[in-house]
């Protein structure tokens, strides 16, 4: 199966301890869907200015991205400025430009109506309802949101959670969502909101992910230089979600595989700026750092 | 195999944002103790003031822990009082008193001389020193410390470190002594220090056990309920120690094992004040919350 998403394109401008860049590729949308695009066809629907350059859709089209979606308007592309300390788990925004996303009305070509697997990226609920009214039949509906949306538009939010299978937010947006601090407690509102499975990113300390009769906890990868997290988190969702399109499974053990290497492909990609680290990668070594992620976390019985 | 403690007993007087406790038994040889007599066969260094009453000896006793190493001192038992938001990673101490703590010289009975499995829990590096000293040819030599150590008395905490085998501390603790922010790096310099394996603490977010060629990452048992995380690490250290002591081996496996029992043993220390939960305890519930720790950890590999 392929996957649709919806999400941003955008210029980084970036600060960690270990170096800065500026204007590079990045975006919720963009990274999404480069880490699919390791395991199944993705649909990107997104909006650039004028000013974006032929190479970053070059290097989506080698990814066999379809860019059908994405939109070229007038003006300039989204750009993010953001600065991480030596704590890599928040960076601090310095800078957000919206630009062409401000007007931005997504609009969905016929053939990515047909969806049966959906990416909501982290954009405004009203425009994430927007995109799902357009899709016909969808089998599956992942989502992402942010404290943002969870205080400005909670009803809009509330309302696009009702459409949605699996949503996916870090541990702090999770709780500012149910409103209560107990992470166990505040999964079991989130479930009753809508979702069936709610996936809890943690940054270094892994993810968590919740469904009505089971949870699964997984941990980070440890590595031995996190250079930048920017993106780490659509990383996730598009290797969480790439997998189970490419087996178009969704029984609890097909979630969890799919968590780990969702683990796996944020473990790349913070190894650099930008997209650079998955622009290098090669599907071997994914496989061999799922196989060294299993060696991490096993453990025998007690016999 | 039986094992050695030396480390505080306690009065304790704890406030969470779920209820206050004042002058309940505590101190990490406490902890310790009992949470490793649910494997092994324990005896527990340490001095109680005359204050000390003889229900709390009796406790002791009948979870098969050997007294014959406690000093009772004139004066006061150990004091400690501390307080936790909702954010239950921290405490903030409020007092410390330490009593007959503060001329406490460790004098250990013959028979603990022989003691082949011995943890030197959180006290001055030079009692912990003095106590090795004392014991003739143990096999596993484990160790808590804090921060207080680490910045004021690195010197003896580095002289006590190169005779230790296991070294169990939390993630701030790891990187202060290494002074490198990476976890990955900081366990190569503080295995480089003396101890074989670090066990690095993470509270909430679980445990990561590292050795000179594997790393082990387990997360914390999700709980609905986290009432007072007081002893959590004692209790772990407790759970993984009397483990290793109760089967003798000192596999990579069996330390894996080890890490999951002293999470499960901490997680159910956290569920209540004290060690009230501990008191209440069966072996079965151990076995059943290692399963279920094992399905909250486990995926299939890809086939």
């Amino acid at each position: 199966m392929s996957i649709l998403v919806v999400g941003s394109v955008a210029f980084d401008s970036v600060e960690t301890p270990f170096g800065r860049v500026e204007d590079v590729l990045g975006g919720s949308g963009t990274y999404f869907s480069t880490s699919a695009s390791f395991f199944t066809d993705v649909s990107l629907v997104a909006v650039v200015g004028e000013d974006f350059p032929a190479e970053h859709l070059d290097f989506l089209r080698s990814r066999n991205v379809d860019l059908s979606g994405l939109q070229t308007a007038p003006g300039q592309t989204f750009r993010w400025k953001g600065r991480y300390g030596y704590d890599l788990n928040e960076a601090q925004t310095l800078d957000t430009q919206l630009n062409v996303f401000e007007t931005f009305k997504p609009d969905l070509p016929a053939a990515c109506r047909q969806a049966e697997y959906v990416f909501l990226g982290n954009i405004d609920p009203e425009l994430q309802l927007e995109v799902l009214k357009q899709v016909e039949k969808p089998k599956l509906v992942a989502c992402d949101t942010m404290n943002f949306w969870i205080e400005g538009k909670r009803e809009a939010l509330l309302a696009t959670l009702r459409h949605v299978d699996i949503l996916l937010i870090n541990e702090g947006e999770a709780r500012q969502l149910a409103g209560e601090a107990n992470l166990v407690k505040a999964s079991r509102i989130i479930l009753a909101m809508g979702p069936k499975t709610l996936v809890v990113k943690r940054g270094e300390y892994g993810v968590i992910l919740f469904s009505a009769h089971s949870i699964f906890s997984a941990p980070a990868f440890p590595l031995e230089s996190v250079f930048d997290p920017t993106g780490a988190g659509d990383t996730f969702a598009g290797g969480f979600m790439g997998y189970l399109a490419s087996t178009n499974n969704l029984s609890e053990g097909s979630l969890r595989q799919a968590t780990v290497l969702g683990s796996v492909m944020a473990s790349f990609t913070v190894e650099d700026f930008s997209l650079n680290r998955m622009k290098a990668l090669a599907y071997p070594e994914i496989e061999e750092r799922f196989r060294r992620f299993k060696l991490l976390t096993e453990f025998d019985g007690l016999g």
